[in-house]
């Protein structure tokens, strides 16, 4: 199995990315740059007509959307113990977690950024960006919760899994969406614990972006 | 296994309750009246804090999102074969497919009737409405293409999955969002293929919501 994975370093490729480095696999990485609107060039379309990162290129094909990313890498090394073995509870709160990741916490970061996505008047945009920093908050204290009742320092408790790299990949924006991390002491928690493993540092070396835990584990 | 599903007619929370009785399984459903704000009242908060449908109460508590209920339906009951066994690639991009729908699908028909998630401003609600009707398309004509390189019936083809109802759910409410559904061929036959099946005509008569399709298939 040829695999080729395109990420822009530190967008939500990251989740991916991640799993990848986890699984041991073998794999060939290749930046798109984003701000050069490379996902929109005709290269990368006719990969991937969605014009978005991340893109898992494979034998049979095309592969996008980090939820299915994440699944198909950790199906393909068991061995690797990336997502709940034998465990249908774990394993269903595990998609859970990432399918609110995937369309509630991805979604309210993106009104940031992308707000031409769904509205097109300067004024929207603007009201929207300024309701980031709410939306994501609350969001959040969703996860802290769950993070509070799991008993830590993972998702599922004990279990490390898929859930923790997709939401480690949100965390990291916290401060960029201005949330005040101060009311959010599991999640920070939960971010420097990802930190001291291996596999992230080297995905955040290849990626070239910044380890950001200060102590919080 | 003693599962309890809450449900809002023709919400979608449908394409669960398909899955749940393609299944085969002995389930309870509790329609909620979002109307009346049920979902935000303290009973239902109570088993599921985002205020949300779909639920579905199982043994081991809640379990929330269509992505991860569909799974866990189909994996309590393999031989249903509503999900790809044996085959990874197609249960690959069964999962891309639901984590379009989900992230994507549905939140762009949310700026509709729920745009007040992300803005605060009235004219920012009229703006995001506004843009419905393109984005739902832009959306819809992805998955057009999709069906047509798939060969029908289905999305996986000639394969049945979770990623067909989670479809029609949201192909349901295409009318709804303004789009011109003569430019979805391939879709429209898809909502006839699924309201073919004795499962969609029992959910659509216990949700008390009409069948679609005029002859397409």
């Amino acid at each position: 199995m040829a695999l080729t994975f395109y990420y822009a370093p530190g967008a939500c490729s990251l989740a991916s990315h991640i799993a990848l480095v986890e699984s041991g696999l073998s794999f060939e990485a290749v930046p798109v740059a984003l701000s050069k609107g490379e996902q929109r060039g005709p290269q990368f379309l006719a990969m991937n007509p969605k014009g978005r990162i991340p893109l898992l290129r494979t034998d049979f094909g095309s592969l996008t959307e980090n939820p299915a990313i994440l699944e198909y890498v950790a199906d393909l090394v068991p061995e690797a113990a990336l997502k709940p073995q034998n465990h249908p509870a774990q394993l269903a709160k595990m998609r859970e977690c990432n399918a609110y990741l995937s369309s509630t916490v991805h979604v309210a970061h993106a009104h940031g950024p992308r707000g031409v996505r769904w509205a097109s008047e300067a004024a929207s945009l603007a009201d929207m960006k300024a309701k980031v920093p709410e939306t994501m908050l609350a969001a959040f204290q969703l996860i802290e919760n769950q993070l509070e009742q799991a008993q830590g320092p993972w998702m599922l408790g004990q279990e490390y899994s898929l859930a923790d790299m997709y939401l480690y990949t949100f965390s990291r924006w916290l401060e960029m969406d201005q949330v005040d991390v101060s009311l959010l002491p599991r999640v920070l928690s939960h971010r420097a614990a990802m930190e001291s493993r291996p596999a992230i540092a080297a995905v955040l070396a290849k990626e070239g972006i910044a380890s950001l835990s200060r102590g919080e584990a």
